[in-house]
């Protein structure tokens, strides 16, 4: 048997910041902005005033920011709070192939620990694809043929603590064998399933990669240890979740092919498998007649929609984050599918309401997951059609580096100064090249 | 379907300890004592400093003991310590039916609640039972027919986080709703798998289930919400953990029948599918010559003990608990089987050594998990055979009190002198009668 756990650890520790491409550096770079971003958006939550309040609670000596909302905390409780920032809007990136969303809790757990470390901007950033990387070719492993995975499972809570140790057990410069050891404490944290989506408990699951990953890489650095063979072992990672996997998928090609470059950025903040219908619904919206009634609407999405966003009736804000129904309904009546559209008032708008009853939505295995055929019938006979081959956001149409920065700063203005959002803005671009990431960073909000 | 998570939490919310026949009330306190007598036997582990040196890195308001350390933490760092230390020789009870791990991670949240918290004897023993309780059911519906699950799961990490919660949050009289929330909170932190056995990440998985009980129960208390069905609702608890599970075995006769009376403590501390070898090997030991040379040795046993603990030739101390050989070998060389035959100096004993490697064993599926037989064959021609219907410390044989007592004393006296080892085991055993629990029995250390 390959023996992965050893061989992904011994890349991270022999990887070196020059090894990586700079379009995988710059691609970490808007990851780490997005992310940001998406910290200050959720910040003031309901779900992460609870969570903040109940890390408050233990009274930990402050060693860094509870992100968008001026408290402190420790390492562990900070990578918790703020990754549940990042994650409780659904506005997180994607692996599309996996669903997984990795950067929410590498970053997280990366940030809060250069707050109380002099960490250079280049060693985040390599730290950071270090993460990434490993947790998307683990949620390769697992979800991808041949592996018979059950989509239950929540991949980013599995992967996650894994990619996230490591990350963080390359700014603590483990040696091989701690590293194996923090892969392994990592593994056997995973966990996390889907029926929790569109409750708070769903952004938990990131959060609590986050804090596991934490822990595992602290236990590791001082001996903590565990066995070799934790991802492909008999009775390990991989035996529980996941049937056939193909382990070269972790390993092969490592450091040449970057997943990373395969991670994307919302436009919406909603599951990823609703935003080609969203766009095709956005479409025909432009070129309805005001006066249009529509009779019904027909979708025919990638079957995941359904399985993952199958909703049809949300009555919370973050139950339309499974609603792909709610999302097509408020595309084509309000012309606009943001933050605001996910708020009780849009949930309640009779316009919407009443046309998500009218959707009938279709699975389509020929379809693509960023793909979406739209079909809206009018009362006076109309008919508009869009097809999306691929959604705003998708790796194909990937959001530009302005439309990221106009993402960044419609999340972070409702916390900060415009000046203060723009500074902050400036930094994340050029997180790589700060010579102390967490000073130039919460400098920001701390000055 | 059956909504067991909602089932599960009413009975909870609703059970009172007047409904608790005698009978559970002193298995729980036994529990307990066995529990806090393990504590101190691992207290002073390697694994247990390096856990305890990372929880008082946080730098938390000090609130519970680390228990035999002379240390305080937070309430989740003192409840993964102290579980820990009870689980890192397992030396822990089991529910032999699922080989979960019951007390440990309930009592050391519970405990580390109630050392912040005036809390009744009567009131920490009904959470502990409640705790227990749940926890072993879900194991039953996760592990026992009609049930396929992968046997690589360790189920007290499964199901370990949500009887812990459950207990937690009964302390902290949750309401139904917040309950429910507590379940589905902790359910998705389930996690572990069997193939860290006999390293330091086997203990660990019991001690994170107790802090993930923590966060889910103080998370709940405060409104932080989950959906309602975690734990049968489809992509749930038991749709990923378990193919056809029987939801019935969760909520049937509940606060009628009870599990926590199906829970054991173990004589030996290795893996409890050993013990009834050890046994038969001890039974042997007695009648053999003085001057007697093995040949060989021939063992029959349930398919599960090797399953579990097949390891031929341990390494270090840990690995020593998933050796049936090296047990076997042990009880026939030293005729013991106690915490000096799990050290190095037992593991490389050439007399032992040796004998490792002349032992054969065999699956024989008609054996109860309880069972054992063994045969040894001397150079002279001599055989002896003994059939272990029921191992010691197993439910037919259960150890008595006063066994208990002498296991508790032989693992406290190495930190507490010998009056306050007795003062600490009359505390426990009377458990269910203290007007303030956590000052009652942190008094006999903090004192």
């Amino acid at each position: 048997m390959r023996a992965i756990t050893r061989e992904l650890a011994a890349f991270a520790v022999r990887s070196k910041f020059d090894d990586l491409p700079d379009i995988v550096r710059s691609e970490a770079a808007r990851a780490f902005l997005n992310w940001m971003g998406c910290v200050f958006g959720g910040a003031r939550e309901a779900a992460v005033d609870i969570a903040a309040a109940v890390a408050l609670e233990a009274g930990a000596v402050p060693r860094a920011s509870i992100i968008g909302r001026g408290e402190r905390t420790d390492m562990a409780s900070a990578a918790f709070v703020n990754c549940l920032s990042s994650s409780v809007l659904a506005f997180d990136d994607t692996h599309l192939a996996t669903v997984t969303h990795p950067t929410g809790p590498v970053a997280a757990a990366l940030f809060a620990f250069c707050e109380d470390h002099p960490i250079r901007g280049q060693d985040f950033v390599h730290a950071l694809v270090l993460g990434m990387e490993l947790e998307c070719r683990l949620s390769n492993v697992l979800l991808l043929p041949p592996s018979r995975s059950n989509i239950g499972f929540y991949v980013t809570g599995l992967s996650g603590p894994i990619g996230t140790a490591v990350a963080l057990g390359k700014l603590l410069n483990l040696d091989e064998q701690r590293m194996v050891w923090a892969i392994g404490l990592a593994a056997a944290q995973a966990a996390g399933f889907r029926v929790t989506h569109g409750t708070m408990a769903s952004g938990f699951v990131p959060a609590q990669a986050a804090r596991s990953g934490v822990s595992a890489a602290l236990l590791a650095a001082k001996g903590f240890d565990c066995s070799d063979q934790v991802l492909e072992g008999p009775k390990g990672f991989l035996d529980v979740f996941s049937t056939g996997a193909d382990l070269d998928r972790a390993a092969d090609g490592l450091g040449e092919r970057f997943e990373t470059l395969s991670n994307a950025y919302k436009p919406y903040p909603c599951g990823i498998v609703i935003h080609p219908a969203i766009d095709a619904c956005l479409e025909i919206a432009e070129q309805l007649p005001s006066d249009g009634k529509i009779t019904q609407v027909r979708l025919k999405v990638h079957p995941l929609a359904l399985t993952l966003t199958g909703r049809r009736e949300p009555t919370t804000p973050l139950e339309t984050q499974i609603s792909l129904f709610h999302w097509a309904a408020a595309a084509l009546r309000r012309r606009a599918a943001g933050l605001e559209e996910m708020q009780r008032t849009a949930i309640a708008d009779p316009g919407i309401a009443g046309l998500r009853e009218r959707i009938a939505a279709d699975p389509e295995p020929a379809l693509g997951r960023d793909e979406a055929i739209a079909e809206v019938m009018l009362a006076d006979g109309g008919k508009f059609r869009s097809h999306v081959k691929n959604a705003r956001g998708s790796l194909a149409r990937p959001l530009t580096d302005d439309e990221l920065d106009r993402k960044f700063i419609s999340q972070v203005r409702s916390v900060l100064s415009p000046e203060r959002t723009q500074d902050l803005l400036r930094r994340c671009r050029g997180i790589g090249e700060a010579a102390d990431v967490g000073q130039d960073i919460s400098s920001v909000w701390a000055g």
